[in-house]
């Protein structure tokens, strides 16, 4: 099975708060992520699938890069994730972002057949979340 | 399925040897690395799980984050492993070592209702290992 | 001459705004960059002397970092920076940050006996700004 | 399951052209791409199995080593890789490179009892390619 | 006294070779590197100035940008670097490539008011060369 | 001016200790890092130069290379550094080894011609001292 990957970044603002709970709890779940803040956020977005014999890429990766380009980095770069429609009513996760992002790019990687795998987002170098379907 | 990672890092020495083969035996196994000498060592941990609908979070990085550096961070950094208790017996390969780290964790983070689903710890940029349970 | 340099991160959010120019001015000088957004800012301090025969260290390099993270990191880490009180007045860009973080830190690290001899601050990877005094 | 994971570069020049299509199409599908350019090619080998009780190490990663640095790295660094016999016939995409880089190996890895899972070959930072086999 | 860096890159192949120099010579002297091969190239361009107070800004990153884009980035990107106009009758080594780009930028960037003070030109993180005017 | 820097790497262990004072001020020094542990070091030696018109290079690469390999690099990689020769005598801080390896490479490269402006020594990423003669 031939998996081919792509690195995106953005910079941008959020910060975490749930609407489903008080204030303390909110204190207690988030600590100073509760702030705005900032992140130059990693983004690897992975397709998978059986290289074409005729051009030996497996899927065009200008149109990998076109779609998550419009659909994830351009609406998110330089924005407040809070205030992005892409989120709107998700809290700011990681984990939250990253489904988001999956439903947004999966139809429309679909409609060019590719086949999503992977979405990884990393607020930072030290910790970051995948989701995978195999 | 999601996924998260979390990577630390720590200064140690060691070196490698087995009392299961003789001293010819060691020096063709092991070279250079029978003497002392030390890594910075790379650990990524990941755990599997789902986010909690309500604060956002699969499970609580800081929990995450005080189970691996009590129980193998904390042991490790600045001392030589091959004198620490978590590794007694074993020979201190990055095999080795990670299978230990494996066995003191998983149960810690069970107990936080986080499933480990791998480990990966690297000597150096150039190599690494990785236990995996799918 | 023997020089140290230590590094820092904090995660932030920002947006460029002069109060100097009108909006159209804004506008063209700023461009995205005027949407609040957010970087993991890196930062270099870098301290001149001579190593005590002593130790073999030439400063106490704990208390550089004492003096870094009590005076920049933490008051801007998980902050917006146009808020900070370090900052108050300045054109949050990597040259305006910079010029308030050497005036924080070098009266403390003098009072230190560390000489500081260069800031370098970046938003990005791709991007920074050094303030240096041979 | 344990999975051992070897880093490897090159540095190469190729070009992207398809002799199963025209001219239109080829400059269609590879744009500048097909002219005559280069990268820092990186080349990560993954193989899996169970470590040796004696020696802690679960394969001779010397011997991985040797495999990868004779059949892809010695021809391939610092050569024009639409001109090495290895890549004769394919499409030098790193779809194309990465399964001939798994057909030479895998036999020579399982000479020295070593299953082969994954190879990845990445031109940039940016991109990179992935073949499993898990 | 304050400097800005920005950090660029494409990939190119090239050759070493002297036409001042024998067969025998130009094979001492470059080894495999007389083969054509490639490499993602960095590229760190540094000017000097004071900020502009109405705007913060000492220069105009995007001047910069836009100048080294168009006179080094744009030209040499995917392309074979001898037969590149710019390195016409160089030897494309990394000391032959940095002069060569510090002549064409410098009267460019001094036309926007930005004086430059380092070209650092990288082949591989392991090496690399730095033009510096103090 | 040109300058061409190369950089090196090795895994060794040490310990913080100093004669010139008793046990307690040892354990305030050096705190944990009176324990053996260890490091990848990163080793950056800069040369400055002029190239030579026939061959684009203005100093031998490879003899860079090889004097530092020798003189410092092997003798390093994988030993105890208290135990080295090399560093007989002197506390093994950054700031210490730093000096022992311009001492030990500077006539060396100066008898093949070349002349050293730098040595940068980083035990992490965090942290490194750097000797500059101007």
């Amino acid at each position: 099975m031939l998996f081919l990957t792509r690195r995106f970044s953005f910079s941008a603002s959020h910060r975490l708060h749930s609407d489903a709970i008080g204030a303390a709890e909110n204190a207690c779940a988030y600590g100073i992520c509760e702030n705005i803040h900032g992140h130059n956020y990693r983004l690897e977005v992975t397709v998978a699938g059986e290289p074409d014999p005729k051009t030996g890429f497996f899927c065009n990766v200008m149109e990998l890069h076109r779609v998550v380009d419009e659909l994830v980095v351009k609406p998110s770069d330089h924005h407040h994730l809070n205030d992005v429609p892409l989120y709107a009513g998700a809290i700011t996760t990681m984990e939250g972002l990253s489904q988001r992002i999956w439903a947004a790019i999966e139809p429309a990687l679909y409609a060019q057949r590719m086949r999503l795998t992977e979405v990884l987002l990393a607020e930072t170098d030290e910790h970051w979340v995948r989701l995978r379907k195999d």
